[in-house]
């Protein structure tokens, strides 16, 4: 008989959003009347920049054209993507990074996932807690996470817990870590990282012989002075790989497209994991459609850039609507400056769960219980900024007036 | 330091592409006389049918709507193609296959590179010989494949050779197999299978407690009355996967977009390979772009059906060109009757680069050598379909006037 992967069965079947949508599902049915508004999604609502509409649009006559018919593409992209790519979000920022170290994909998700096939099964991974669950689930089922404890951590895996005592920073690992994912701005805790903090795990990846795998699909939503990139960081060339998405930044989510950075300069034992990389996508992948490259081409053009700046503006004005009227309604806040998650901390004492029943009922307002994205996301709550305005104003009176009453 | 996956190491460089472009280059730079006719390909040239092109468009604007906005859709697909598909490729032909039983993704490359990850890397894999080489590729990354021996064959796979001694019909492996990679109509070799062939396989695979992965990736381009799916087979639903993909069949090349079908009943241990594959898909695939879906629906709508059908008659008569071209210049041809390869034995004994070479100078005629599918496709050539009519019947002619001089 053949066998399957047994670490998939180690993984337990992710109830999160099933098991929201279950509780909002019994609720409104016992309560018709009450509207709810719902702030736990993370997924973009505003429709795609005209530019990148048009863009689109005339790469599918161009595909309805024999003249203009384009059949494979490279696996990695084509040129006048990694190009725009390049120029805009690397050497505009004076980074150095070449066209052929971008490889497109169909998003962060996918990338985040897979990279793990370019590495061997022995490698100790480190996880922020809380955590985005892609991290860990896929090296579950690569046989990295090892077996889940009763605590629900995995016993190979380095948790790094992120919480209000810390700062939401992770502390650098006493276990060696060989494998350490970071994400900044951070999903789900809305926390970012300094230069000098970036560096530190730069200095520490370098001596102790670590890979950083550095998601920054919220980069647009940056408005201080911090890093966009992790490759702003002195050596960060030779000890990271950098994922990057249009997802958020241009409302992608349907659109699917991403591109992942691998530096050539990224060795291990004299092995290029550029080559390496590039061998598992030109095997495994055949690229995004073209018609999608041309939409995300259209993002880097002046009219797409204008019309992608409003609709992040239109984001983080919800996050500060709804960070600055949950602290005065005496909540403890964090995040939502420069990313669109707002974090926070359950009053009185609350789990996680307590708090998602007690706000949709006294305020019929949806969010994500923080114990859903690891143990130490216990007793934090996550709201996002991808509602409309109007919800997100009408979220806050509502939390407000519960709170008063 | 952390560790790479030692596997992909043990690749070799696939230089088969990259050899012939670049025999090509030299042959082109000192005859800059002769023109060039590639028929080496497997690439589509014909654009995209008008109802696809349409599709899409519409489903752009609608991305560009408020109202209409598509964010993240399910990862298994919209039920909207998932319903067209299994109405039009399973029910219509009699197959009882469910629509949660299709899995939508971005091609058959990345599905049946991906399909390995829900497999124990210990399960003995095989593979027909010539092949299609990304079954190999992906099974010596995971660690199936053992390592490579001097002829060029990796010692844990099970080759099946396919020659004109067997009729290219991969005979029931004496060792026993796990994992059974079968791709009909053939590439390389345009050969087919009945439905008495398929039955053999379909139960030994019971039998044996193996899986057999179907790649039916030319199914459109079958003329004859030969098995479109696996699971019009007795006892299929039990032991195989299908691949299906609108690469070749709707000239979804460059746009992407297949699927996968997994089939309830199929268990190992008691565990639902579906279950483990949708688990699969849902942490390391975000789904395939709403515009690609509606324009993958259009391909089953009437007008989408009787314009694709109409490029598949056109490929097809190219294959005819050349299969009865090449038959009446003395050569002995296989194929092109239900896929849109051709393949032929090289006269003299030639090896598949000595004709490579010999067509190239005395036709001006690219194709691809069978050798580099495979060992047992030593002494082969594959011609494809996919260029224009035009190129097709000069591209004859060439070799029939190169035989005869």
């Amino acid at each position: 008989m053949f066998h399957i992967n047994d670490n998939f069965t180690k993984i337990p079947q992710s109830y999160l959003f099933s098991d929201i949508a279950k509780r909002v599902a019994a609720y409104t049915q016992a309560h018709p009347e009450q509207s709810i508004i719902r702030l736990g999604i993370g997924d973009v609502t505003r429709p795609l920049a005209p530019a990148v509409v048009e863009a689109m649009k005339k790469a599918c006559d161009e595909m309805g054209r024999e003249e203009t018919f384009r059949g494979y593409g490279p696996e990695q992209g084509y040129d006048f993507l990694r190009q725009a790519i390049v120029q805009n979000d690397y050497h505009a920022r004076g980074i150095d990074i070449s066209a052929d170290e971008i490889f497109v994909s169909d998003g962060a998700k996918s990338d985040t996932g897979n990279i793990g096939d370019i590495f061997s099964r022995d490698n100790v991974v480190a996880v922020c807690d809380p955590v985005y669950p892609v991290y860990v689930d896929t090296n579950a089922m690569a046989g990295r996470a090892g077996n889940l404890n009763v605590e629900g951590r995995w016993d190979r895996l380095v948790y790094m817990p992120c919480t209000a005592e810390n700062g939401f920073a992770p502390a650098i690992p006493q276990k060696r870590a060989d494998m350490i994912y970071l994400c900044f701005p951070n999903n789900p805790t809305g926390a970012s990282i300094t230069y000098e903090g970036l560096q530190q795990w730069v200095d520490y990846a370098r001596e102790n012989g670590s890979v950083i795998l550095f998601d920054s699909a919220y980069e647009a939503f940056i408005t201080e002075d911090i890093p966009h990139s992790i490759f702003e960081i002195e050596g960060a060339k030779q000890c990271a790989i950098e994922f990057r998405s249009f997802s958020k930044t241009a409302g992608f989510t349907g659109t699917r497209c991403g591109y992942t950075v691998v530096p050539k300069e990224l060795t291990c034992g004299g092995v290029s994991l550029h080559a390496l990389w590039n061998r598992r996508q030109t095997t495994k992948f055949n690229g995004v459609p073209y018609i999608v490259q041309r939409g995300a081409e259209a993002v880097y053009s002046p009219e797409g850039q204008k019309q992608i700046r409003e609709t992040i503006a239109y984001y983080l004005h919800n996050a500060k609507v709804i960070r600055e009227g949950l602290a005065e309604a005496g909540f403890t806040v964090y995040g939502g400056i420069n990313a669109p998650y707002i974090w926070l901390k359950t009053p009185d004492g609350m789990t996680s769960w307590e708090f998602f029943d007690a706000l949709m009922e006294k305020a019929g307002v949806v969010g994500t219980p923080g114990s859903g994205f690891g143990p130490s996301g216990e007793g934090y709550f996550r709201l996002t900024a991808f509602g409309s305005l109007e919800n997100s104003i009408k979220a806050i009176e509502r939390i407000q007036n519960a709170v008063r009453n």
